[in-house]
């Protein structure tokens, strides 16, 4: 597929162009023509991606647990694939082949949906992958795009319960949910990155100020990146003015509450709804809280479920937070930034799941498997 | 918990009592009203089982796995539970207490909607739970009983996808698919049970028969017997007269394909719709198949991806078959009545998923929990 993909460079870039023409007749922001762009060096990233992807090991086949029973049954657990996974994705036409690389290597078969801005775009990958696929000796049909782009395709494609074993929506929250009020196949949802850091009373203070500042600012634009800061009163006094020039400096624009006004005026205020806003922006919120139990609540009540980190040096802290926070990805002393399937080591990542079944979090090949029960005998019958 | 029951054994027969009056007016089934009735016995049953499943591990906390990456952040999965359960389920009262029971271990609430027939046992048995919780000073609220029997409160229930994580329906295959319809949840799915042995060509036949027998004959009624038995054609004219006089004599029907007639002419003629029934009775069908491939294919088409077993003294054909056969248990020379929970060694059974997600086959208490990540730093921020 990565081979296949950069040989066939100047046909991808020349379908690609037939897309970037009509997104310009449309009158598309520019930023976002930029994100469907092809050029050789994003192919060439997108074939990288892949042979990362076909470096990892086979999930499939492997046995994650195997005991023996009373009576000699040896009982174990067997990763397979799970069959049809259908993807539905806006724009950017990387994730098409980033998508299907996933699928195939965890056994499974995909059917992927994009946007209509990159139909031309994504049906040139899908023809080169397709004939990777023939050329390896794998059915060519295990990777399919949906050629229409008409929103009716996809609540059609969201009936076929009986064929696609799961749906993977990504891209804005608006697509998520209608993709999950809509769908009698199980979904993987990833709502919203509402991520909060809690400034502990005994962090190391240098630590909490490059974390915060890492979370925020390294990349604001995504949804591991920090929204809120809390910070325990018995340090904010001494932490806050440092780390607000700190974030300041690097263009952040926040919001606190009154505690944190009273500490560095400057601050705008927070409003109630401010709190479960996703800024995606160089945009954040400060809130001194009591003590690490309020912490806890405040990421309750606001959260998203996806990623919270504590920094402290307390080990009495460290633990009561990583066990009393069911947030997707809980942290001691690092960076939300890391909430990545590429980044905790899963090797890739097909999207993070927010909600609890069938994964919750970052997703690589692993999640787009299940397991059977293998049972081997001697001739043992039931008593 | 169970203390409790057994302490209110008078109670709970005498509100069992006036469901069973009201059965007996309604006219109900004898066999139906023995189904909803308690007894001391039965009730001392049902503590037993509620303290097997006290004496498990917890799962909640276990750390399932823990890697270190390049950067030295430790990352970690941790199981943690779903949140609030939902269980739909028919008649029998056992179940308001065995749910809840395993609800509560693995950390969880649990919302019980049980059958109109047996309200007020469910009732009184959800009474004595409560108090359990709250003398344990677990909140009393985790385990609530609907309080009425009409469908429009299901359906209520089943759109509450913001209150409740998961809904697991047990009962007839029209409760589930009622369930799986209307649910806007996630549905754990158990549809039929048609499960097959297959009799390898260097199958020990005495081996053979024995597994057969017992897994067609010792309980019949329940989704892990065998309903349709494949032989290779290798093996046929040897093991078929001498499995069928072994079924025969325990009072199994049998119905067959052609060839099985030829060797067999006693047997009755199997219809195409014959090869997907779940009898759930002394009834079964035979095919001569001409290999294993054809016995997986047999076993694809017509089976509801359940349990299946291989009877083979051949390691290939051993490991063919495990590797080959994507149902939720799979068998080398043991009964297909050991696939359940409790004889596979999960210690107790919610129930047997034959849907891939979010759990797979029979599951206990680690089914009704998820992972979150856990990461422990130093301080790392992300370049």
């Amino acid at each position: 597929m990565a081979e296949g993909l950069v040989k066939s460079t100047d046909y991808l870039i020349s379908e690609n162009d037939k897309d970037i023409d009509e997104a310009k007749k449309k009158g598309l922001q520019n930023s976002l023509i930029d994100r469907l762009a092809l050029t050789p060096e994003r192919i060439e990233k997108i074939a990288l991606g892949l042979r990362q992807v076909a470096a990892l090991n086979d999930p499939v086949g492997e046995i994650v647990r195997m005991w023996t029973r009373p009576n000699g049954l040896r009982v174990g657990k067997m990763r397979i694939p799970l069959g049809v996974i259908g993807i539905i994705y806006e724009s950017r036409p990387n994730v098409t082949a980033d998508a299907a690389g996933l699928c195939i290597k965890s056994g499974n078969s995909v059917i992927l949906r994009g946007g209509s801005e990159t139909l031309r775009s994504n049906l040139a990958i899908g023809e080169i992958l397709r004939e990777a696929l023939k050329e390896s000796g794998l059915p060519e049909d295990s990777v399919q795009i949906v050629p229409v782009t008409e929103r009716s395709a996809v609540l059609e494609m969201l009936k076929l319960d009986e064929l696609i074993e799961l749906i993977i929506p990504r891209g804005g929250e608006g697509l998520i949910r209608f993709v999950a009020e809509n769908s009698s196949i199980p979904v993987l949802k990833h709502y919203k990155g509402v991520c909060h850091v809690f400034v502990d009373e005994s962090a190391e203070l240098s630590m909490a100020e490059s974390i915060c500042v890492n979370a925020k600012t390294q990349r604001p634009g995504v949804c591991n990146s920090m929204e809120t800061m809390l910070v325990h009163r018995g340090i904010a006094e001494e932490f806050l003015p440092r780390a607000v020039k700190a974030l300041v400096d690097k263009g952040v624009v926040i919001k606190g509450c009154g505690k944190t006004r009273e500490i560095v005026p400057e601050v705008a205020e927070a409003t109630e709804n401010d709190w479960y806003e996703e800024y995606l922006d160089l945009i954040m919120n400060i809130r001194v809280v009591e003590d690490l139990k309020q912490a806890v609540e405040h990421i309750e009540q606001y959260g998203s479920m996806h990623t919270e980190t504590i920094v402290t040096e307390g080990y009495a802290s460290s633990q009561e937070f990583i066990n009393s926070v069911n947030s997707s990805t809980v942290m001691v002393n690092a960076s939300t930034r890391f909430s990545d399937g590429f980044e905790l080591g899963l090797g890739a990542e097909i999207g993070i799941s927010t909600t609890k079944l069938h994964a919750f979090g970052p997703m690589g090949v692993e999640e787009l498997t299940t397991t059977k029960f293998i049972v081997f005998g001697e001739g043992q019958i039931r008593q």
